[in-house]
């Protein structure tokens, strides 16, 4: 049942216990902090370093706007001139580390890498990671609300959804940033707006509805942390047949026949499209359907 | 619904396609055979091995009983003498395996480890496998009929588990050969017998009984690999409390509700245990209930 209740957002009851499984930490970590003239050659990057066999601990991209943006904020000393910067963090044996470090600077090179830079110390670590988490903050210097999004994609598709995912925004008449957990093929874009402008809020819904589906199209899902709830029932109607979500009802209902847990959510039914939501961004949405 | 599917026994529907993700090849790999003079020790070096966070390919071990059968089989010049044969596989790059060599050889020592060989190619490494393979097969030699049971306990209970098995299996006057996937913890005690003899039957099904409650006390599960089907109709009591097994029928009628689908396997029912099954060990089993 783990399975099926990890995801299923309190619609089939709550969690009162769990049992963890701990992993010993990695006895050693290293980070490279890597600049490339475009998202598309730091995505496709990524996915060689996968086709590789290298799972790092993790893969974090941003884009220009995103990379100027935390500079005007934390003065780090980032390349401003650079398209999209990479953090690769590997973890594991120190011998492993080392192999995987060579291969890891030849897939960035193999992409046209502009500059590479490993971390020295716990020092440098920490600001690199720095650039990385104050990523979102420091776009509200940008626009006073922002969308984000949590598409997921196969790794091998990244360098595609990058490219259509601007397309959408140029289409649109929006600004993206984007902010990527690259290497899990998890994707942030934030469409920034304002949402005193109505006309540019209904835009910001229909370009988050397509990115959505254009992730969806290329294999991946419709969340990749941060859940379906309100917000995307609709697109819910995408991802699935009318039989799987009929499926999905029917095992919700297996647990809560009266559909008391966490009522309106997840599992688009007739009802929970009519209802309307909390946030004025979701009122738009379901008002355009 | 990937979690739930798997491992439902084919009573939620049939998988017609599925999509698998591949992980690369290990760069390299190394195999060990160690004895020890018991399986308890054996059982320990397992646990000490995971808890310094290795994780091998495989940790395979064997009991006296069965190694003596693989050896009058196949002539492979196991030591006799020993109580317990562990086979341990490592993978990945080559220098971590190294390191992990190290630590795995003081694991064994720590546990008067009476032996160690490391298969100096691949020849060698695959003499080692046979001794484990050919396992099952050899224990024909000693009885007509074996039971093989299928268990899952936590890896720190190894040792704990080992000697309740024991004390099981000389409570009911039973020879068990011990044949373990130890680095999942998955158990596969053989009980050995002759099924012409009703009264020694009766003894594997009431020892096999005890086993499985066993490893569900130890905090573990029915199966490993091998599934419930409608073996194991009744143990599923003892480790699923009527409200558990009630959810699990109601996920089942979501899906089925005439209940078409493989039916009387995996959850007990009135109807599933008063039904009869086709083996003679099962017939026994459903009798005494």
């Amino acid at each position: 049942m783990l399975g099926l209740f990890v995801g299923s957002e309190g619609t089939l009851g709550i969690a009162t216990q769990a049992y963890l499984r701990l992993t010993p930490r990695p006895q050693d970590a290293l980070t490279m902090l890597a600049y490339f003239c475009c998202l598309e050659d730091g995505g496709q990057c990524v996915s060689d370093i996968i086709a590789q066999g290298i799972i790092p601990a993790a893969m974090e991209m941003i884009d220009a706007m995103t990379l100027n943006c935390v500079e005007d904020c934390h003065k780090l000393g980032l390349k401003r001139d650079a398209g999209a910067l990479l953090v690769v963090e590997l973890d594991g044996p120190k011998s492993a580390i080392a192999l995987e470090k060579a291969a890891v600077e030849q897939c960035a090179f193999n992409n046209k890498c502009l500059d590479i830079h490993w971390a020295a110390d716990a020092q440098e670590r920490m600001l690199i990671w720095k650039a990385r988490k104050s990523a979102f903050g420091a776009l509200g210097r940008l626009a006073p609300h922002g969308y984000v999004l949590d598409g997921v994609i196969p790794r091998s598709k990244l360098r595609e959804a990058i490219a259509e995912i601007h397309s959408i925004g140029l289409k649109h008449d929006l600004p993206i940033a984007n902010v990527y957990h690259a290497g899990d093929g998890n994707l942030h874009p934030c469409l920034l707006y304002n949402r005193d402008n109505e006309a540019e809020v209904r835009r910001v819904l229909l370009a988050g509805r397509e990115i959505l589906e254009l992730c969806v199209n290329l294999g991946g899902t419709l969340s990749g942390e941060h859940g379906i709830g309100v917000e995307k029932l609709l697109e819910m109607k995408a991802a699935f047949c009318p039989s799987d979500l009929a499926s999905m009802l029917s095992v919700r209902e297996a647990f809560d026949p009266r559909l008391l847990f966490n009522p309106g959510k997840l599992i688009p039914t007739t009802k929970s499209c009519g209802e309307s939501g909390a946030r004025p961004l979701l009122r738009h949405q379901i008002g355009s359907c």
